[in-house]
């Protein structure tokens, strides 16, 4: 017999995690259109050449890249900007500049899962391309706090810095002193000793205040969930103005997003420098924060109530009464079979979390009404179906 | 530099067309829903055991398959119905039956491009497994008949038959008489002779009634739009009892979807029998047939209204109604650059298909009124903000 497993680092989502992030997107999607951006999707597989070498040796080493049956070098998605070059370039006679795009697709990267990586995982990303205006950046943090909002969040903040900040320092000192948070004072001036660079570079950076630009970006955000951090550096390497992250109050397994402007990067295909900001949800951690922050509406969708089979001469009726049920916009089930006992027909409802069962009995097919069962409080009554439908409405 | 290029056979898709996809897979989902079905999702790559062997000699051959770099042999998803039939087998103690679910993902083959077909797809599939009863057979049916009413479809055939009544017919002739619609009477009576095969199985074909099963699904769906005809083959390799086709009427590129039941299939990890009826759409098609007879409705989501910048010391007064608009719910975005002149910012408005702009200039600024301009009629208006809300909601 053939084992049934997935690969290490790949996973099912079953119903009830399917409906979570389905109900995260819908937001994104939401929340991103209300702003503009239009959504975009790319292939899984490109050129090996399209995607190789963007994201140092580092990211070379972790794609997912193979010869296919034309012989081909290919390589799957590794994330969603480089794509978003491409498609710049592609069609660029085609898209409205600033061409204000979001996209939602699984990217997949070979990384070690012992640290709790996953292999495929969801990227939500939203960038303006075309724009140096400070509106642009204003925006995309905007647009990120409104979806924080939206999602249900309440402590949080958008940490901004600007990557001029660190000009004329080492980046080796700069990625030390990012890690302030994490280690503490003492750990970044060992480490910089350690590593022979001058303390003083801390004290530089701990110094800095505000950029004009960032002063200004902050100003048309206005908003106090935005907080200057001089120490914020995020990775550093293709970032040109403003960087920002998200911490969310409560949550502290890592920041849940961030994003930043950089202006080199999306016009390596059009052989021209394309001005571009943007940000991105770590998905995963969206679902993980808002779990343990208990964000997920109770109904996230799903069955609202099953119809039973009294007997299989009575399946008619039932089948009568749900689809009249749904036809009034109720999500609405028939027990698929009308030979099996009242008892499994329930248990089913429970296993699913249905909240109501109906039962139409012979009585109730006399009287035209019927029994509607309250799952979750062990209640029932007997109710004209335009009363249930009132009440699961 | 670099080439900007898509693999041949996958495809980029822009925001007309991506929100079209959305538009289509929402019904969908809500349609799927109403019934109860739920929503999975499975990974990208399995182990190739998982999917090889399973699709015949063609199919092994069509797939992407290659060596990770943990030299694991791994395949790209070919179909969710194996995936459907790992997870059975390897959730069977989690998994509510019958187990309801509907999958919406992309699925990758190296087909020959040149017949028009995509290497990259997406496949559109709602199973019910566990269930023998007819009233799964009726409920597959008639959950695809409600999303071709709800996407809009009036015109169309579910093509019906039982695999019953292809017993003891050679499989060749069966696949020559199922193609009676393409080629005419005449053509398979000719081809069956050519092969040598006797040309009475065509009349025993033509012969045949509704079996006995049959005609319980059918007077369960209750639909006249359900219609019997005894040439319909469906390929034939794992179905083993319903069959259906969906045909649309003024759409003659081919069938949009179809299904049946097959009670060998979904049991292969699980090590037994586990019976099981479903149906997919050709989500290709379907956004194709929709294109044709002009089923997608004008608005598809997208930005409502472009609030513009008079001068860069206006900017304030844009912002601030942009917010507020789009704090009715209205999608609403600011054009990016202040400094851009009026003509170009409603050009990306027309570009964007944006149906309405704001001008806020001195005037209306001193007012407290704006003005808001019809792009598409070519009027405009001065209106307090109040109305304009009003107006677009």
């Amino acid at each position: 017999m053939l084992q049934a497993q997935t690969l290490k680092g790949f996973r099912d989502f079953l119903p009830t995690e399917a409906r979570k992030r389905q109900y995260v997107i819908n937001i994104l999607r939401q929340v991103f259109e209300s702003f503009g951006f239009e959504p975009l999707e790319t292939p899984a597989l490109e050129y090996e050449e399209v995607l190789l070498g963007k994201y140092g040796e580092e990211g070379d080493k972790l794609m997912y890249r193979f010869t296919d049956n034309g012989d081909r070098r290919v390589a799957l998605r590794y994330d969603q900007t480089v794509p978003l070059a491409r498609v710049v370039a592609q069609y660029q006679n085609e898209l409205p500049m600033p061409f204000k795009r979001y996209q939602i697709q699984n990217v997949w990267r070979a990384e070690n899962t012992q640290k709790g990586r996953f292999r495929e995982f969801l990227q939500c990303d939203a960038d303006i391309v075309g724009s140096i205006s400070p509106l642009s950046d204003a925006e995309i943090i905007t647009v990120a706090i409104k979806a924080l909002e939206k999602l249900g969040f309440e402590g949080f903040k958008i940490i901004v810095n600007d990557r001029a900040n660190f000009a004329g320092i080492e980046p080796l000192a700069v990625l030390i002193i990012d890690k302030l948070k994490k280690i503490g004072r003492e750990r970044v001036l060992e480490e910089l000793k350690k590593r022979g660079l001058p303390t003083k570079s801390f004290d530089q950076i701990l110094d800095k205040t505000l950029t004009e630009k960032l002063e200004e970006i902050t100003e048309i955000v206005g908003d106090p969930k935005v907080v200057f951090d001089s120490t914020l550096a995020r990775g550093l390497d293709y970032y040109t103005g403003l960087i920002f992250e998200i911490e969310i109050e409560g949550y502290t397994a890592g920041s849940i997003g961030g994003g930043g402007r950089y202006d080199k990067l999306i016009g390596m295909f059009a052989g021209k420098d394309i001005p571009a900001v943007g940000f991105a949800f770590g998905f995963d951690r969206l679902i993980e924060a808002m779990t343990e922050l208990n964000l997920f509406p109770q109904d996230l969708g799903g069955t609202k109530v099953l119809v039973t089979i009294f007997s299989p001469e009575l399946e008619k009726n039932s089948l009568e009464i749900s689809s009249r049920i749904r036809s009034n916009n109720i999500n609405c089930e028939i027990y698929l079979d009308p030979n099996a006992k009242l008892d499994k027909q329930l248990k089913y409802a429970d296993q699913k979390q249905i909240p109501y069962a109906i039962i139409i009995g012979p009585e109730e097919t006399e009287s035209g009404k019927v029994v509607l069962k309250n799952l979750n409080e062990r209640t029932q009554e007997t109710l004209a179906l335009d009363e249930v439908i009132q009440k699961l409405t």
